[in-house]
């Protein structure tokens, strides 16, 4: 999901000037989108016969070879791009309390934890030590080496929940998340043996939400996995009440990096046919549930803006390029090696659009862009306010693996979605096809589509 | 959980009469109750310092010992009173989508599933048979022998989350466990080698919900699973467009059967102490949470009923007996044992109150007795209208550990609660700790409170 920290609500509410654009075609598209279930269909394929699609795992590369034959399908100009991703598989993961006050003698209490991404192993046979819980890392430092050393340090930062259900789901996932990417790193620099962190996410059934942690340079590497909520809870009860020992056992593998691909598909322009309007989402996801809200929808959109063209027997002047990106969650290959390979043609990428934040309602569009570029969305933001999706709302980010793009100038843009339950799934095993609703995804496939063919029409390039 | 039916919603909306009661009593234990935090203290040392307590485990014995401890700390005279109960304990549990449409090859699809209770083993490998999917036992037995023998049938019967929206979750719960009860046996007189039985609940977060099944005489004793709501639409989508192959690995044991305790407490009565008024939840568990609404609350509730007489230095005219069933999860047998050994005193029995609902807020009490003996409530409608709780509701069932008795003739209440999400979480690893809201939970300590002082001073007993 994009880190995506927005400045301002603006509602650009031009009135319709005179329109350079086939505004008809823009709102056929748009009803068409609606009518369709092609983009249900194919999030039904990835999540339901495909199923999780981790970086390096065999559904991945089955995934790439599925998606690519569907834009092939469809009359596209498919290429596989080459990524090199990396490897993780996750093992065993188990975690038991083994000592904690008022225990029955000879009983435990076993957690629901789930291994960060990228995580070291422990021992086969699992650590035990002493659990110590804090809320912040500035509370870590504050214990010292002394009191954190040989000890499991728990991230014990709640996920605001009231803020999710106010529309700042983003907001409320970055103030937890931190704990989730550099919690190990940072217990580990006070001799910490493990990390835990309390899931980040919004829903309480007991579930572990997964993610990748990333090592600093400057500490040791230890075993890191994510509790779910309920757990963090009791953990910090027992704490309060005495000393709490954890056996931990933690088995995934770093393999060597595994070549995959980026699926690059063109819908060639009929009159700037070297312009590229990149739609896109990311076809990897984590290994726990099947990936629908991260991110099949997002890339069952783009393949759809596709096909609306085909079917409508539109032709964009210039090209529009379906991405379906590798590796979004654990290392943002993907992203990265086609800025590598592309960045010789930035000046042609026009604008990038990715979805990657499920596929609830959508209000309108993130942008990165300047405010006359802004301006050129008008008849596109028209036509969405049909559907109550004609927002535009400026954003600093507003796609992960679209990021080295719109870094480099190109217009960046991503769907203004009701995220307020998709912290509730997100990296859980609960990330699945029944989290997404048709009607719904119908209207996010109608807001990428007529954005990224309004945007290919346009009688200039959008101005940078 | 009580199997509730309910025949109509009578509000007893008598004119307070002049009283025989200490109406000031009422009012005092029942602001005592909502000022206090013995129950939700109560709830967490079971859940959080004991944890899972399923009958036969190490952790009901020691719940038997804590309560009864508690109770002697009340000054009550305490028994503990014999209970042979089943010792079933899980195993591994393990589902797997081995083929299926579409599949990539070398992968396969994990499920979300837990072995229901009292289940016989798989082989220690698991076994391999196609699913056929089904949505009733109609439909099952519509397809025969033929197309049943030898393979592993899915009962697909949603919960359904409207009718528990709408506040009739018992009824949603009812037309859904059928099958998790007696879904093996009917797909074993067919010649299945296992059965799998979606989920009897109304989240969607994965969640697999454990439960008893029956296993009938007239068939043979098969493996049986619940998956989660999820992996049942995964299934039954995969199975709409060809072969679905699962292998399933459960290897619990029954193993046989062990001494536990029903834990009795006696209040004793200043004036027919021989006349017992029975308030009581019961203390065993499912084993993949702790129980917490199932049924720890109960429990505290009615040891809350003597802390609170205590705390006031009320002296009941009948004796309160607070009673922490045993197996009301598997077996029932606490409540049959009681009923066993007391038979002979049954005259003497003038009520018998239970929770087994969760703690959600209550909105009056469930009775199971006839109306001269609901007239008799009255006075403690009155006072518990005053915190929306004062609704008498007729029900056939009012308890499940109290059902020997209520059979019998012996007036049985329950509390009327809001039950919407108590499926959500029933049977599942997320019954824990954090369900418990501690107001609500005070709330309905305050309803049993009342409930059972009045009946204890009525001046003639309850008739029946």
């Amino acid at each position: 999901m994009p880190r995506v920290l927005v400045f301002a609500l603006v509602f650009i509410g031009f009135a319709l000037p005179a329109l350079a654009q086939p505004q008809d075609d823009l709102e056929r598209l748009r009803r068409a989108a609606l009518t369709s279930d092609y983009a249900y269909r194919q999030v039904a394929h990835l999540c339901n016969n495909i199923g999780l699609r981790l970086s390096g795992s065999a559904q991945a590369a089955g995934a790439v070879q599925y998606v690519a034959e569907q834009l092939r399908q469809l009359g596209l100009e498919v290429r596989l791009e080459k990524v090199s991703v990396p490897h993780w598989v996750r093992g065993v993961e188990a975690g038991t309390l083994t000592r904690y006050a008022g225990q029955v003698p000879g009983t435990s209490q076993k957690l629901a934890l789930t291994a960060l991404g990228g995580s070291v192993a422990t021992p086969a046979a699992g650590l035990e030590a002493e659990v110590v819980v804090v809320q912040s890392f500035d509370a870590l430092v504050a214990l010292g080496r002394e009191k954190v050393a040989g000890k499991i340090v728990l991230f014990n930062r709640p996920f605001d929940r009231q803020m999710a259900a106010q529309g700042q789901a983003g907001e409320a996932y970055g103030q937890a998340v931190i704990y989730r990417g550099g919690g190990a790193s940072a217990a580990a620099r006070l001799g910490a043996v493990a990390a835990l962190v309390r899931s980040a996410g919004g829903a309480n059934y007991r579930l572990p939400h997964t993610g990748a942690l990333r090592y600093a340079s400057d500490a040791p590497q230890i075993p890191a996995a994510a509790v779910a909520g309920e757990d963090a809870d009791l953990i910090a009860a027992l704490a309060a009440q005495g000393p709490v020992r954890l056996r931990l056992t933690l088995t995934p593998q770093s393999l060597p990096d595994i070549e995959s691909y980026n699926v690059v598909a063109d819908l060639k322009g009929s009159v700037h046919p070297e312009q590229v309007v990149i739609v896109s989402g990311h076809l990897d996801s984590w290994d726990l549930g099947t990936g629908a809200i991260d991110d099949a929808a997002g890339v069952a959109m783009a393949m759809q803006t596709a096909q609306l063209l085909k079917q409508l027997q539109l032709v964009p002047e210039r090209t529009i390029r379906v991405i379906a990106w590798m590796n979004e969650e654990n290392g943002l290959r993907g992203g990265r090696a086609y800025f590598e390979a592309h960045k010789g043609e930035l000046a042609n990428h026009v604008a990038a659009i990715e979805s990657d934040f499920g596929a609830g309602h959508p209000l309108g569009i993130y942008a990165k862009a300047n405010a006359k570029a802004l301006e050129r969305l008008a008849p596109a933001a028209a036509v969405l306010d049909r559907q109550g999706a004609g927002l535009i709302q400026p954003a600093q980010e507003v796609g992960a693996d679209i990021g080295p793009l719109t870094s480099a100038g190109v217009p960046g843009f991503g769907l203004l979605q009701d995220g307020r339950t998709y912290f509730d799934y997100h990296h859980t095993a609960a990330d699945t096809l029944d989290k997404i609703v048709p009607a719904e995804l119908a209207e996010n496939a109608a807001v990428m589509a007529v954005l990224a063919y309004s945007i290919a029409n346009l009688s200039e390039a959008l101005p940078r």
